[in-house]
């Protein structure tokens, strides 16, 4: 079997990746471990920044989410007993965000593709990648082949693709933080019409939704949480006892569909290439879920991708795949930093640093009221333009 | 002896509180243990905010400063081979900073204390403080007493004021940097017209100035470092090796004249009083210098504590007397914050945490490619408003 592109991974970025490929005449074949009932259940992100939403409109895909997707101009800030409201609108006037699930955007992909005649191989096992100096391929299943000009690993933070490249080759960066976050799916109508990003003693709590009757809510746990040991009551009660510290609001509760434990790391591989492999989203880079940053940022690498690709099936250039990586890092390490930047602004560190708490305090005071300061929070959050180069 | 303010300490926080407190009719003495040579000699901080000019314009003592002081509309954060300006003119219009030594507004101070009468006294040993919960009064020298309604403690970081107030009043915050600044003055034309905050691997440099002729720089040390194991051209290479990082800048050196190895510490006790005991300047808060913020901080302070004295000597209102540190705290905050983040967005901290070193280029890269960011740094800076009671 033969293809210009071979796919490992079938997420927002390989999906993404395959659909535009084919919108300009270059084939692909998307390999994908799980099934796909399982692709499309997985529930991660839900915040689209503007340039992610017209990436998909662009690409054909969006007409479910432009119906569904729950557009924001704000999110609040809740801490020391009020809320302060980040003011999309006014501070970024013309971009916002849009509230709809990732595994909406998988689902809208995987039927796109599959409607258009894409190859996608779900419960793929084996994979192997091969020859990614030259004249690369994969291997899979009981004995198959995939030859192809070039790899695409957009196969997640555990995947194949990035451990395939010789050892040290690539650099690593990385950060754990002392926490993860435990997040809950509940069938409930949101409490708010916008996210708040609550900073409490007891731990940060975030309040969002993905629909006018689900709500998604995520609480600060010590690192090696059981999900098991937070049954639904206890959930609800640090929910409220982290939420419902401002006059007038009450929590909303209903059935938990479901919970799990998610870990807050920082990691990014220089360069995002080897050879004719080319690494995007989670496979190369992870951020804490604080920025709401990790799909955008497939996103982003898939357009840069898409451009090295088509120039290089159009007319042979090798110039922007050779770039590929040196063009995505910047806005990657600025994803980095403001995902690290949330995190510490909200969540509760070590409990005997009185001075870091103060600290804390006085940030959030300066974003919440310095029109300046709450710029760069909103810019960061409705993402920033995807060409880079300039001044942001 | 008695008078309505006993002052303890003749830094810039004393010798103004004393000299605006003239100005309305209120009477004080000045207790310093140093002599007047060694206050008018020391060499401290350099960089004054829009609003202390302000004071001490209105304050009668602004006429040397606005002939010697260097207004300065931008300073320069060199990092990665290049230069980049901070524009205050553009990004915050109307304010701005000026050079102007910390010993000369001491001196100006001293001057207009001595010959509107005031009374300083020097070299004075052995003060302690009394009853500050009804009547204080000071002892000091050989048995001499002074009488007075309240005491202001401006005194410093080690004076005797904090230390008496009694155990377990006084909430301390604190955190310790690992490494110092040596500074150095040295008599030589600065190389460049505005300040230079140099980001290295091999650590911090500013390059700084105090007049025409003479220049101040700063460079990163460990913390338990000795000057006298920096000899002059040591100094020199270092700060060659540290800010001859961008075409066409050649660093001119000339007789060093001064050196010492300054701390680099946060700290604030919360509140900032106790009894008829008011807190003032670095007697209450310390920021590393990164920020240029502590004398800025003092004299905030004495703005405060004028406004609450005037209204105590006048009417016998205690109101703001008693809102005094929660009056001061915001803006004590701001400050430690900004200090926290300058002094983090420039330091080389652990060698071996190459994620946090990439976190900072971005976050430099971020801070002098996006407007919004870059006003963050501005309007610290040349310093917020005064009034800190609503958004800034």
């Amino acid at each position: 079997m033969r293809t210009q592109v071979g796919i490992i991974g079938a997420g927002p970025a390989g999906l993404l990746l395959s659909h535009v490929l084919h919108l300009r005449g270059i084939s692909s074949v998307v390999l994908e471990r799980r099934s796909r009932d399982h692709v499309e259940r997985r529930v991660r992100a839900g915040v689209l920044e503007q340039g992610t939403v017209d990436t998909l409109i662009e690409a054909g895909v969006g007409d479910r989410m432009l119906r569904e997707g729950l557009p924001h101009h704000g999110i609040e800030l809740r801490y020391g007993g009020a809320g302060h409201r980040i003011a999309f609108d006014e501070l970024v006037p013309g971009r916002s965000i849009t509230v709809y699930g990732q595994q909406e955007v998988v689902k809208d992909l995987i039927e796109a593709r599959l409607a258009a005649g894409g190859d996608i191989r779900f419960d793929v096992e084996n994979v192997a990648l091969h020859s990614l100096e030259s004249q690369p391929y994969v291997t899979f299943g009981d004995g198959e082949r995939l030859d192809c000009d070039v790899i695409a690993g957009c196969d997640g933070f555990h995947g194949v693709s990035r451990p395939s490249v010789p050892e040290g080759v690539l650099r690593t960066f990385e950060r754990e933080y002392p926490f993860a976050w435990l997040g809950v799916l509940a069938e409930v109508t949101p409490s708010a019409e916008e996210l708040i990003y609550a900073r409490n003693e007891r731990g940060f709590a975030l309040h969002s939704m993905r629909s006018p009757t689900v709500s998604r809510f995520y609480l600060q746990v010590p690192p090696d949480v059981d999900a098991d040991d937070w049954p639904d009551e206890r959930i609800w009660d640090e929910l409220r006892a982290r939420l419902e510290t401002v006059p007038g609001f009450t929590l909303a509760t209903g059935p938990i569909i479901e919970k799990g434990v998610t870990p807050m790391r920082s990691f990014v591989v220089e360069p995002m290439q080897y050879g004719r492999l080319y690494l995007a989203g989670d496979a190369a880079h992870i951020v804490p879920p604080t920025g709401a940053k990790g799909l955008n940022l497939a996103v982003a690498d898939v357009r840069v991708l898409t451009e090295a690709l088509d120039a290089y099936f159009r007319d042979g250039s090798t110039a922007l795949l050779d770039g590929y990586s040196a063009a995505c890092l910047r806005r990657v390490w600025r994803a980095q930093h403001f995902s690290w930047w949330m995190t510490t602004l909200l969540h509760t560190f070590d409990e005997d640093d009185d001075y870091g708490r103060r600290l804390q305090l006085s940030h959030l005071d300066y974003v919440t009221s310095s029109e300046a300061a709450a710029t760069t929070l909103a810019e960061n959050y409705v993402g920033l333009p995807f060409d880079l180069t300039g001044p942001l």
